[in-house]
């Protein structure tokens, strides 16, 4: 494959889809891969390791960390969460696009020590929809939903430090903006630095030639 | 038409096939409109006022800078070169993506002024096709193609300022690409200001609502 694979963020509001949007490219390309995070918390019921998550105790996990083996990390109500550092660069290595789905103050640690990274957050096409489908679930209690909603209020705060939103209204068409959204991505600058080293040296050397 | 146009910057190496990209571009879609700058100097041979260039003299020029009726404007060799307002600002606001083709310095000034304008910088493949297509087209002395060459590396100092980099190898794909890379641009947030603080104004709402 002719270009490393990009590093992705996937943040968004909460309903609206990220998970059914990573499952969905996944499924229609085989360029990208999901990272799946290391925590030290204890396995809901359901959560299977290595597809949830990587379960690991404190000691594991600070070793890691001693071992630069985490991209980012962490720590949220005493447990650690962190993103193992081998997966990635080997899906990258391969021309995969990684996606990390991650919240805002992962996303800005992610692009800090990763400038080449596309940070991409995803919402339902207005804030009624929004609440709808937060209502929609039905099993929850008025207080969560006011708390999902603030939440909702919080990540708003951080739209801006994306590259790109994306609006979830149908799958199949956000699904396939978010492909030629990575697509484009290739195409900046940031991510073509070899391309331009290489075409600079080569017409120094021709406008060397020339004179 | 739901959004505003998008002020475009094309620049590129000298043989990168700009026009032609242009011309394909307008042709193919209709939301694609060609910004024609104003110009002291005097027209060439061939050149069709309205066309190539909007020729009028110094006095004019200077009352157009007075009036603020020129978004950019710069000179050179003793003659002024400038993108009128009116033009621009008429086919945004009907939906129309404006394309400037204008140089390193102009695109600067662009993106200074019009922080959500997208530029765009177009290569051939590589260096040694750019100096084929350079000595191809037969008519120039190996001076010209000296100079050109030097030209080519002061232009390559400043790929990294643009938004994109297209490469023009096969004309009709690098129509589409650079169609695409519009459409990716829209879903950044420097574009999408107004759905952003709308979504957070109505979030705000339903939260203390939900208090």
């Amino acid at each position: 494959m002719e270009q490393k694979g990009i590093l992705m963020v996937l943040s968004g509001f909460s309903g609206a889809g990220k998970g059914t949007l990573v499952k969905g490219l996944i499924q229609k390309y085989d360029n990208y891969a999901l990272s799946i995070s290391m925590t030290t918390r204890a396995p809901r019921e359901g959560e299977r390791h290595g597809v949830e998550y990587f379960f690991t105790d404190k000691q594991h996990f600070e070793d890691t960390i001693k071992q630069d083996g985490l991209i980012e990390y962490a720590s949220y109500c005493g447990n650690y969460y962190g993103t193992p550092r081998a997966y990635v660069e080997e899906q990258m290595a391969v021309g995969r696009n990684v996606i990390l789905e991650i919240e805002l103050q992962g996303a800005l640690k992610i692009k800090e020590k990763f400038p080449e990274s596309l940070l991409i957050f995803v919402t339902p096409p207005s804030a009624e929809e929004l609440k709808r489908r937060l209502e929609k679930r039905g099993t929850e209690s008025p207080e969560v939903i006011a708390q999902r909603l603030a939440r909702a209020v919080e990540e708003s705060e951080g739209i801006e430090a994306y590259d790109y939103i994306v609006v979830n209204d149908d799958l199949e068409v956000c699904i396939e903006e978010i492909h030629r959204l990575v697509d484009a991505a290739r195409r900046a600058p940031v991510r073509r630095k070899e391309f331009i080293s290489e075409i600079r040296e080569e017409l120094q050397g021709f406008a060397k030639g020339a004179k």
